[in-house]
């Protein structure tokens, strides 16, 4: 069975509540209760979103917080590595760039690509910036699944041709632009105009 | 009737896509099918939403253009402006600063603030960082109701008190922590690891 996206979400923010928890305070068990009131859901959610991925809780005792760590990370396939590109060294690429948090995730950086000859040669944290020229032979002979694309609006649909045409799977899109991509590629937007009309609407009622 | 989050992203990409759409070609008239062909949504969707911000099409007409935009930025609160603090000016801090979009969604950032007293007092993307210590004489006087939130981990939840002690509405949250706040405050997260997430199991299947 094939989780949908807000379940995987919510399996997110119970993995990073159990971490934050736990380094503060090591603790052996919790319950589908204690969780719910710390993160605003509902108790048979939790237990719900649980059971989904084989975890089942003993009584008042609960679920061991060591089981449920290890269960969401391989439900999520963050034990497998997954090597991306990054595609356009500006500020957001660079901030991406040196994000300390991705390896925990399986994800690594292995190569960087721009457009702008007066980038490419130089070095943005630890990575050298590769030719956008060489970006298809690099994807093809590494066989990269995953491009991070952090170019200008007005090429990121070119490019996610170009990532297409050459096998991703996978494109995780910052920039603010819906791309067209066929059925078995996920897009996954980082539009900050999402966030933003929601905090609009919210500061106008 | 209050707007949930799901309609408010549907009317963002039709927003974005309109405003795409005629930048490249003028139209003065869409129809909710191919509103719905472009985006992958149901027409029936499409034309819900639109029903639910007021807007009704023409038969085989359809849409005009201008009327959605309008409508959409009206509903969304975009035309009223919302003054932000940005709080912790480090990668990502500093490339919010430079992102040239938020003026079109009624966001100014008019202060920045860093714990960093080797910071503070310097200028970036044409702000004078100022010392976390101003931060809550700022938000009082100038009655900002929104707060950018892009500090250490560690000190995340302690900043989100100050700004709820002093009255802000709605936190734009770029740390990977899950903040406590009051039920009348919202807080919107861009938890980059949410997209990992996605992404990983996706590309785990």
């Amino acid at each position: 069975m094939r989780l949908k996206r807000v379940v995987l979400e919510r399996l997110m923010r119970y993995h990073r509540f159990l971490s934050q928890t736990t380094a503060s305070k090591p603790i052996q068990t919790i319950t589908s209760a204690q969780i719910a009131e710390a993160l605003d859901i509902d108790p048979t959610q939790v237990r719900k979103d649980f059971g989904a991925i084989g975890l089942v809780g003993i009584g008042r005792v609960g679920y061991q917080v060591e089981d449920v760590c290890c269960a969401v990370r391989t439900v999520m396939g963050f034990d497998k590595e997954n090597p991306a590109v990054l595609i356009g060294v500006g500020q957001l690429g660079g901030a991406l760039l040196t994000y300390p948090g991705f390896e925990k995730y399986g994800l690594s950086i292995t190569a960087v690509f721009d457009s702008d000859p007066a980038k490419t040669g130089r070095s943005k944290a630890g990575h050298t910036i590769r030719s956008i020229r060489s970006l298809k032979p690099y994807i093809r002979k590494h066989d990269i699944m995953l491009a991070i694309l952090c170019t200008p609006v007005e090429v990121s649909q070119t490019i996610a041709d170009r990532l297409v045409s050459v096998g991703i799977k996978a494109i995780w899109n910052f920039t603010p632009t819906d791309l067209a991509v066929p059925p078995d590629v996920l897009v996954r937007d980082e539009h900050i105009s999402l966030g933003l009309s929601e905090i609009a609407y919210h500061l106008k009622q």
